[in-house]
Formats: structure tokens, C-alpha cells, sequence
């Protein structure tokens, strides 16, 4: 029902190419790794786990052009292109692990291993992480569509789908089995200033998958709520405490209060891969200031004058008490989060 | 302190064309009726009272321009300015008061009143109607700044200033006062999407009266207020109810609500020409929808998938509960707001 936004297709990886999206949907064919590397750089896929499942495709594609003809020639080059797709975007959590989950595996062979099947191995590597990508995001569809199989109308911010990660998403996972069950669902679509991943990808993924939406400024969602329009929110995450305390994409956090104000259950929606249990609480959490343009630029057009100073966090902190559930692939989290957390994480 | 944007030279009215800003700060010499109707017509002068008096001086340029000889011929004339101007911007409530001013002041003038008065009446009127909006934004900046007194940051929505009235506005002559009392004032301005007022023209009024200010968008208003960085928030009105409920523009109620949830005091700034007795409650203002175009594209950019369906409401209502205050020109009314509103009013 969701794209598919990174494929093996048996020969080379199909790559949809978000930059130039919402207008054109233009797959790209990645035949090596150097096509993976520029295809990172330059922001081609971008999310997370969708970049991690990309660049360990792009290593199969970049070792088994050069058909090594030993297990040790085979594990250099390995490394080799390892380094190399690394450094497309080496702030990219997602790619060096999975860089290094592929290089491990290789090492770990028993040195008898014929080249070959060295090769099988790491394509099978690729698609192992790909496939967990997969079923996390499923999983997390499921439970939440459980959770909430009685809501009409839902409410979204920011992109948190099949354009992030190799499978349907987080929050979208969510609304994508909850319009399975219910073809009627209705979905806002914040659209997420400053950047507008809401107007930009999230609807267009809605769009494709034949979703009923509205797209909203992020200003119109109080009048959503006010109106009884949403029977519930649901949002992605970057970071969470121990506590349940959640980071994410900047306007969530007014988003939860006003949704708690107006009665409306506010849910988060991320893999256990984004709880970290060191953190006891969102006050811990570093909140990245980001750049003037974003906010005084639009589309190449100047929106207000010359030398504005800007404030510009990326993420602000929802505090846990006004999070209904958070929805992970082991189940939904409930209050009190410092004990589900723990339990969840153990 | 606060720009002049619309100013009887003597000779010919001179006025800001805001269609350039906010990155060209250019004024037009208006000498005769048909261009006064242009500049109207194609919102170079936009904000209820500041239409008023550009389309009274424009009734007075094109009277004085054919030098009528009789009282008679004077009146005629006139009528038919009058009526051409009110062609220009028929929904604009203050044009069609504004020209029925003028023409009942003349038509209520002596018989034997000479040509040439009746024409220094008309200019007396529409400077009579400058100078008491000047006087009302001065007296609504005054009150907000006695109250607000203690205030070292203020938080602000949508443009409220002197690009709207004639003199320095409602929500923003309160900043303006403030900053004079206190120039280490900060001012948080929010972008105020979809139409970005705040970015636009909030942002330039502020850069060019050298008030401090920081732009964000209506995500990072939460934030703001999370971190106690704003001591209060002030925005304008459209429309303010018998029991205070108040409309304005979309995004002020949602920010009422996180200002209450963090404790900051929420005012709004309004002429008492604002309040509309015959409305009970919040309930009964009608709230206009906006097409889809200003959300799905920016600056000549589409930023949404073509074909996005979009909820765009331009106003929200907030629940008087959630006001500490409303500033106008008879002062500051405090809750009970049917007793202190019916008090203002009668």
C-alpha cells in the first residue's frame, strides 16, 4: 500500500529519488557504489534506516563488480567501499552501523568460505537489515491499528513514513493499517514548517497510497481539534528518555498540548531503537539550532527582510504526561513510561 | 517610532506601497482619486482603519481636483468619488464607513456654505479620521504598556501595526510603547503562516523601528514558551464576542492554550470598534475559509503534490478563559469579560 522507496530487484537497487519529489516520482536505477554514494550525498534517500539499508546495498554492489578473486581480496575491498560510502554523510547514525554490521560479518567468516559465497553472504546481509527494517515497521502498524482501530480521523506532523525508512514507516505505518482496515479514514497532514516534510512527503505519500487527507498549516490543527475533527495524533521521534519524555521535529510538543487540551489522545510511534534509557528525562536531551534560511527563505523567494535574526530549534521536547501511548514494535507503552520503557528495553 | 504609512503631505497623500516590502520600502505620491483607487484596488494600502483614511483623502484629491464652483456641483462630485472609491474594495467595512462620513458631513453643511469651505471641511474630515485612529493606537499602547510594564520579552502573532491602521496599530503599538519604555524589550515574532504576515510585515515594522526581535515559525512559539523565554504574549482581533471569546487569525488559539499551559500571561490588543455585542459567545462567529492555493504554494514554489486537498480555516476563536486581558482605547478589561465588555461598550 506504501511506496517502496529502496528495492533490490535482483540485479541493482531501484531508488526513488526524493529530491525531486513532491512533483516528480522518478525511480533511479543504482547499478554501483559510487551511484549509492552520490545518491546519499546529495540527499536521494534520505530517513534513517532507509540510508543504512541503502548503503549496505551499495557495499554488496561496489565489492561484487570487482569479482575478488579471494576471500582476502574480497574482505579488502570490503573495507574499502565500507570507507568510502561512509563518508557520503558520516553524521548519518544509521549508515556507519550498518557499514560495520556488514564488514563484521565478513571478517567473522571461516577463512575456507569460497569468495563467492562470501558475495551471497553480504547481498544476504543486505537484505537481512532491510528485512528487520521491514517487519519493525509492520510490526509498530499493527499494534498501532490495534490501539486505535476505533479512530475516524487522525492527525500527523511532520514525515514519518516510507520515505524514511524500507518499509512503511512509524507514525505512517500506523495510519497506512489503520486505512487498511478503514478506507474511510480521514488524515490532517501538518505541513510542518520550516521545512515542510508534511506538505512535501508526507502527503504525497498519503496521496500515492489513495489515503483521504487534508493538508493543514501547522496553525489550522487547534481548529482541527477544537472543531472534534481528530479522534486522535499520532507522531514519530527522534529521541526518547527513560521517562517517556519525547524529542521530536519542532511544533509537536504545542501539537500535545493542545490535543490534550481538547480531550484528543496524543500517541508517539518509533522503534525501540529510539529509546535511550541513559537520558532520564527530555531535559536531557541537546535541542539542534538550525540556520536563518530556512525560516527567512522560501522556494528562492526572500520572506521577510533583509539581516532578520531567527530562532530555529529543530526538535522540542513533549513532556510524557501528556503521551497517551507510545507505539513500538514489542507493543504499546503505557503510562507510567519509566516502568514500561524499562520493561520494553529489558 | 513606529513607521508612517500613510501621511497627508499638504499637497498629496503619501503612502507605503506594502505590495514591495518587506525588501523595498518605497512610497508613492498620490495625487488624484484614480490612483488612490489602484493603490486600494491592488492592496498596496491594506488593515481596515488605514483603508478609511486613504480613501477619505483620495475622496478630498478628487473633489479639489475639478474645483467645483457651487456647493451644489461640490456635492455631486463628490457623491461620485465616493462611490468609485467604494467600488475599489467593496467587503472593506471601513472604506464604505469612511466615504459615508464624508458625504453626510457635506451633505449636512449650510446652504450657503462656499465651495471653497465645503472643501477645507472635507479635508478636515479625513484628517479627523487619521488622527483618531492615531489617537486610538496611541491609547491602546499606552494601556497595554502600563499594564505590561514589568515585561522583558513579548511574543507576537500575525502584523497588528502601523501597516494596518493609520497610526501604530493595536497588539504592536502596545510592543512599540513598550520598547520605548524599555529598549532591551525582545519581541518574538511569529512567521504566521499561511500568508506570513509576521515574516513579512510584523518583522520589517519592528527591523525599521530598531526594536529587537527574533523571527520563528508558529512551531517554535511552544518552545519559546518552554524555555520561559517570553513574560507575555499580546496579537490583535478580528472580532471579539460579547463574553470576550475572540477571533483572529488562524494560530492565535492553539497559542493561547501553550501559553496557558506554561503559565504566560495571553492578551489581546482591539479598538472597541472590535467588539461585537450581538454575538453571545465565540460560537456565533462565522469562520471564512481560505482556497487551497496559499498553503500549496510558496512564493511561485508548489510545496504540496498537485491535486492536495486542503482545510485552510483564516481565523480561529479563542475561549475568552484563556485571555488574561484585552487592551483598548478605554483601557485594559479584565475578566468577568460580559461585565467589563458591556461596561466598555455602553
Amino acid at each position: 500500500m506504501h511506496a517502496k522507496t529502496i528495492e533490490w530487484t535482483g540485479r541493482h537497487v531501484r531508488l526513488l529519488d526524493q529530491t525531486l519529489l513532491p512533483l516528480t516520482t522518478k525511480f533511479l536505477a543504482i547499478r554501483d557504489e559510487k551511484a549509492m554514494w552520490e545518491a546519499i550525498k546529495m540527499l536521494r534517500v534520505r530517513g534513517a534506516p532507509a540510508i543504512g539499508v541503502a548503503a549496505a546495498y551499495g557495499l554488496y554492489l561496489g565489492v561484487a563488480r570487482q569479482e575478488p578473486a579471494t576471500l582476502t581480496a574480497l574482505r579488502r575491498r570490503a573495507h574499502h567501499v565500507a570507507d568510502y560510502l561512509y563518508g557520503s554523510r558520516p553524521t548519518a547514525v544509521n549508515l556507519g552501523w550498518a557499514m560495520r554490521r556488514c564488514v563484521e560479518m565478513l571478517d567473522s567468516l571461516d577463512k575456507a568460505t569460497r569468495p563467492e559465497d562470501a558475495l551471497a553472504r553480504l547481498l544476504a546481509e543486505a537484505q537481512a537489515i532491510e528485512a528487520e527494517d521491514v517487519e519493525t515497521c509492520d510490526l509498530i502498524g499493527e499494534n498501532g491499528a490495534a490501539e486505535l482501530a476505533h479512530v475516524k480521523t487522525i492527525l500527523t506532523h511532520c514525515n514519518t513514513g516510507a520515505l524514511a525508512t524500507a518499509g512503511a514507516g512509524t507514525a505512517l505505518s500506523v495510519i497506512f493499517a489503520l486505512a487498511r482496515q478503514n478506507p474511510e479514514l480521514y488524515v490532517f497532514v501538518d505541513e510542518t514548517r520550516p521545512l515542510l516534510q508534511g506538505a512535501r512527503l508526507t502527503a504525497w505519500e498519503l496521496q500515492r497510497a489513495c489515503v483521504r487527507m487534508l493538508l493543514i498549516t501547522d496553525n489550522s490543527a487547534g481548529a482541527v481539534m477544537q472543531q472534534g475533527e481528530a479522534d486522535a495524533v499520532i507522531v514519530g521521534a527522534d529521541r526518547i528518555a527513560a521517562n517517556g519524555d519525547t524529542a521530536n521535529k519542532i511544533g509537536t510538543m504545542p501539537l500535545a498540548i493542545v490535543a490534550n487540551y481538547y480531550k484528543v489522545p496524543f500517541y508517539v510511534a518509533a522503534p525501540l531503537s529510539t529509546f535511550d534509557p541513559t537520558l532520564l528525562s527530555g531535559d536531557e536531551i541537546p535541542i539542534e539550532l538550525r540556520g536563518a534560511e530556512e525560516v527567512v527563505r522560501f522556494g528562492g523567494t526572500q520572506v521577510a527582510p533583509r539581516g532578520t535574526k531567527v530562532f530555529a530549534p529543530a526538535f522540542d521536547v513533549t513532556p510524557a504526561k501528556l503521551i497517551a501511548g507510545i507505539v513500538t514494535e514489542v507493543g504499546v507503552l503505557k503510562p507510567p513510561y519509566k516502568r514500561s520503557i524499562k520493561a520494553a528495553l529489558g
